[in-house]
């Protein structure tokens, strides 16, 4: 058991201002309290736990340094954010991440002290950037300071953020490299290796013993240094030592500090602060720091975690088989079948399930950072060389390579799988990590081809028809965790399964087949047949169809669509522009007038609960949809005048 | 007149070859006779004439120290690829950019020396890193070498590219920095200023005087040299002095090397060639070189010209009122007006209509780089320091920030304005540079609202109407060139404006008020209307609508859709998910089942013609409009069975 202190001064930190009354002594026993409550908390209800083992002290020292929410305290991948909503009036983390508690990430409706909410990584130099800017423009003399972490770093954004920041010496901005050495896993390219080389220089020691000799020479001590630094660029220039690539760029750089020395952390920070350009403080934290499952284990699998025991951090349920592992089992088969394919990912090795794919052939794979961006145009690059890249991604992340699939990928006519992991509402990691973009933005790439597997045996039959298509990019997109049970097709109809016919006896009034074709995209399959189900009961047939290549839109759908009534289609993506959106226009162009309603997530940003609440709340449930199908059906009857209004989605 | 020399050598050039048999004497007047054939031709056709002129001598070099195709030569931003299509075969520019005619970009199509197609920047490296990672799995020892601006290099995908190829120190792969101190326009940022203290160092020089040394030393004398080299990196090490930033990633700087000394130039690529590893050969080039107009021109007007006499410089015919110039005259009296307006470049100043803002405005305006992802997110932090940022670019340039929208932007409800220029086709830049996919991706971004103003006293009142937005982001989209006359509207139903009601005796058979009701967007009025006279003389009576929001669709659209027999949008976007995707939706919703027919452009790249003749092909005209609703209404009167099937966007 981890021991159960008294949380003795964490509980009377209301805000950050409270911390200014604690000395040393206290500031470590808090970070200490601060490190029992994130185990304890975390392991009852899941969430990120090493990212925030990791800076405990930096937050402390970062609230010390400024003055929140005056001054701006921004975190990259807001995942980091714990401590910070621990010192700014948030302990209650019973209901983290669930439906009514406080949110994984920060959140400007639960507190002043949070800016960025989004948690796609890299962005925060970029929001730092644009903050610092308005300051200048207004006149302000607030200050800005953004953490962001060495893997972040690897981003494209943090680079052009950078260059921007680079550019104004007059604009003050502090910059805190949060550099633990592995990110998400360990991190990879020239920058992780200049970062290493900076550990190693000891730049810090030297800083601080430059600064002692000046001090020695110098009237002032102590404290009033600040003071005659603050103002004297050109005097703290003489301190820091020229520190590689940052200062190339014309960032002071301020390091390597100890990450977890509150004092050093505070007095560089203050430092920084005070100098009226931009600075880079590079701290050198340890991830998991104090819990021990979290540092022994290589695989970074604390990065984030479910409900797990809180003393061995083994996960209390063990969870059934997920889409991830199906699907990384499968390109292990693929990979010995066939030597021309090779996989990618951006800095989620582990999470997208290509760690054994990775260990089998690890001269195929390719981790190229948190640069989704990188990730899709190189996949050109070798396609075009006349691999097969698979590039494994999370949907809401695919986002970001949109311009890259499109003109490098697609343009180009490359052979490119790209794997969607977490597509369709996720659910407890909030609006920015559902994937509810991609059956829409893809439509509009000219080639590509987008399957959206039902089943295991689906994800694994369709990524193998993906891998063969080598004249444009393809698409596999599945759902976030357990994989359901298989769903069986009566039959085939061009590329499309027949999940559910009607009972011959069905023939509806007008001679059409049945009432109702029910398109299913996915995995609401399970869902689609419920309220095929829910339907006969109200003496409504319905056939049940799963089109399994969701783009182009199977040829063979308008003639199918033109033997019923009205159509439904049902899909776990946003409604604009979605796969009911292109089944509408299909029929449209092929001058078939059946009336159809699109089912999917309304398109606003949803808030995080579990994914069957958010299912509820939005009504993409069956009960939801077949009540308002039984409407429309009676509607068409001339039982009704109207359709009920709600649809969902609205 | 510019002296029309002999083509005495460029005529005999065929191929990449034939510069084997060319000596240095004879390449230099090669590059002469280049560089007259471009001014003349380019005068002619329009087209990149300023970066072509800047890479003579480069691309010369380039094809002596390397074997295309078999080693992959690759040019970012292919507009600086006019040198390398003469070269290579193609030497016929009559038709450059026009139908049938040369791609103002490198295409695959044209050669199999082109590899890479895009236009969007930044992109090479990501190219290069994959097609030297396919040479490395599959055993093959060709070469890759990737060309890209120093301007390019602001781009995030640079960067990101840059830390993967720095990460593998065994792959080969030449990077070729041509740095002409502008790019685009004056580089701005910390990487600028990098490369000005790197051009100043005399690294070249110093390389070569230490190489000079250690060949007296050595028992090899000149070219053995080279295969002394060959595979012996640390020799190499020794030669090239540490330099700065890259040095700090972990590549190999050679330089900086005159970009227009082509035995030079030679040299260094042939070394960096054989190297073995990631080498970066840094070059000085001009751009514009030979050409004064070009060099004294100080907005970089001459980075891509119209039609212009090639002696002075200036357009041969004046270009009246245009898109752009109206949104730039606006700014800068909204400018007066509010103190908290600001606006946004991607290194596009000029051509995005911002000079005159920036001149009067100095301390208000951003030049990114070229990084739309940074000029997303730094306009999300302004625009939460309270002010009203307005970021000026490309429609399909905004495809590379379109997370940063959505997840910065949007997501953190910030008001902040998108202003898209070159909307719609564009024509003679080809696939890439068509803004088609806007009015597509943008609807799925949650809370954000999109003007498509048909005119220019539109587009000055729409632009006011977004800057009063401040909890959300706001679009406005418009076509390339000329502005069309002013389109008076008839009346305002909501926020849309009828142009044209049908004659008060032409109520149809059913009681609707019209046939056909008209949804025009944006520049496409004019059409409309016409396409309403077309219909009138068929006897079919149409109302014509300009939504002039496009995004959310009206809420009194489907009422008055509900009013007509049969709906039909217009718009210069792509069919996907567009504005008659959200317009059929949006009367799915409201349970108003007229039928629909949406014109736009079809989801396919459109080959390089002029706007006029791209319409045509695509069938995006008045007439092929007209004759398919026709059709349709026939249909709808039992006139036909059937209505004609092609649909424009087949």
């Amino acid at each position: 058991m981890v021991p159960r202190e008294e949380r003795e001064l964490l509980s009377r930190i209301t805000g950050p201002r409270d911390l200014d009354r604690l000395d040393q002594e206290q500031l470590a026993r808090l970070a200490g309290e601060i490190r029992t409550f994130l185990v304890e908390a975390v392991s009852r209800t899941g969430g990120h736990l090493g990212p925030n083992l990791g800076v405990v002290e930096l937050t402390i020292a970062l609230h010390r340094a400024f003055e929140s929410p005056r001054d701006k305290v921004l975190f990259d991948t807001g995942h980091q954010s714990y401590v910070h909503k621990l010192l700014t009036g948030r302990q209650d983390f019973s209901k983290l991440r669930a439906k009514g508690g406080l949110s994984g990430y920060p959140s400007r409706a639960e507190s002043e002290h949070d800016v960025i909410e989004n948690s796609h990584a890299s962005t925060v130099l970029g929001w730092a950037d644009g903050l610092a800017k308005a300051n200048q423009v207004l006149g302000r003399e607030d200050h800005v300071v953004a953490v962001i972490g060495d893997g972040a770093l690897t981003g494209g954004m943090a680079w052009e953020a950078l260059n921007n920041i680079a550019a104004a010496k007059d604009r003050p901005l502090v910059i805190v490299v949060n550099d633990n050495e592995r990110s998400y896993a360990p991190t990879i390219g020239g920058l992780a290796d200049h970062l290493a080389t900076l550990r190693v220089t000891d730049g810090y020691e030297r800083f601080l013993a430059r600064g002692k000799d000046l001090l020695e020479r110098t009237p002032v001590v102590g404290r009033p240094l600040y003071e005659t630094l603050h103002g004297a660029k050109k005097g703290l220039k003489d301190f820091i030592a020229p520190q590689g690539m940052f200062e190339d760029l014309g960032l002071k750089y301020v390091g390597p500090i100890d990450g977890h020395d509150i004092e050093a952390l505070e007095s560089a920070l203050v430092r920084a602060k005070r100098f009226g350009g931009p600075v880079i403080v590079h701290c050198l934290t340890e991830k998991g720091r104090g819990y021990s499952p979290a540092l022994e284990d290589e695989a970074d699998r604390f990065h984030a975690v479910p409900v797990i025991h809180p003393d061995t951090g083994l996960p209390v349920s063990a969870a059934g088989a997920d889409w991830t592992s199906v699907f990384g089992e499968e390109m292990v088969k693929l990979g010995r079948e066939r030597k021309d394919i090779v996989a990618i990912t951006a800095a989620m090795l582990q999470p997208v399930g290509l760690e054994k794919f990775a260990k089998t052939f690890p001269d195929r794979v390719y981790d190229v950072g948190i640069a989704e961006q990188h990730g899709a145009v190189s996949a050109a690059g070798l396609a075009t060389g006349g691999l097969h890249p698979v590039f494994a991604v999370y949907a809401t992340f695919l986002n970001r390579a949109f311009d890259q699939v499109l003109m490098d990928v697609a343009l180009h006519r490359c052979g490119v799988t790209f794997v969607l992991d977490r597509a369709g509402v996720t659910g407890t990691d909030g609006a920015s990590h559902n994937g509810m973009w991609d059956l829409s933005i893809l439509q509009v790439v000219p080639g590509l081809r987008i399957a959206a597997p039902r089943d295991a045996d689906q994800l694994r039959a369709q990524l193998r028809e993906a891998v063969t298509v080598d004249d444009a990019p393809t698409v596999v997109r599945y759902s976030k965790g357990a994989v359901g049970p298989a769903v069986a097709a009566v039959r085939r109809i061009g590329g499309m399964d027949v999940l559910r016919e009607p009972a011959e006896d069905t023939q509806t009034r007008d001679g059409s087949q049945a009432d109702v074709l029910l398109v299913s995209v996915g995995a609401l399959a399970p869902m689609c047949l419920e309220i095929a189900g829910l339907l006969d009961k109200q003496g409504i047939s319905a056939t049940v169809v799963d089109p399994r290549w969701v783009k182009p839109v199977d040829e063979q759908l308008p003639a199918l669509a033109d033997r019923h009534r009205v159509v439904v289609t049902v899909e776990d993506n946003g409604r604009a522009g979605g796969v009911g959106s292109a089944i509408a226009q299909a029929l449209r162009d092929a001058g078939v007038d059946v009336p159809l309603r699109d089912f999917g997530i309304p398109q606003r940003f949803l808030d995080h609960a579990s994914r069957k609440e958010v299912m509820a709340e939005i009504g993409l449930t069956a009960p939801d949809i077949a009540r308002q199908v039984t409407g429309l059906v009676a509607k068409l009857d001339g039982r009704y005048d109207t359709e009920p209004a709600e649809v969902a989605g609205d």
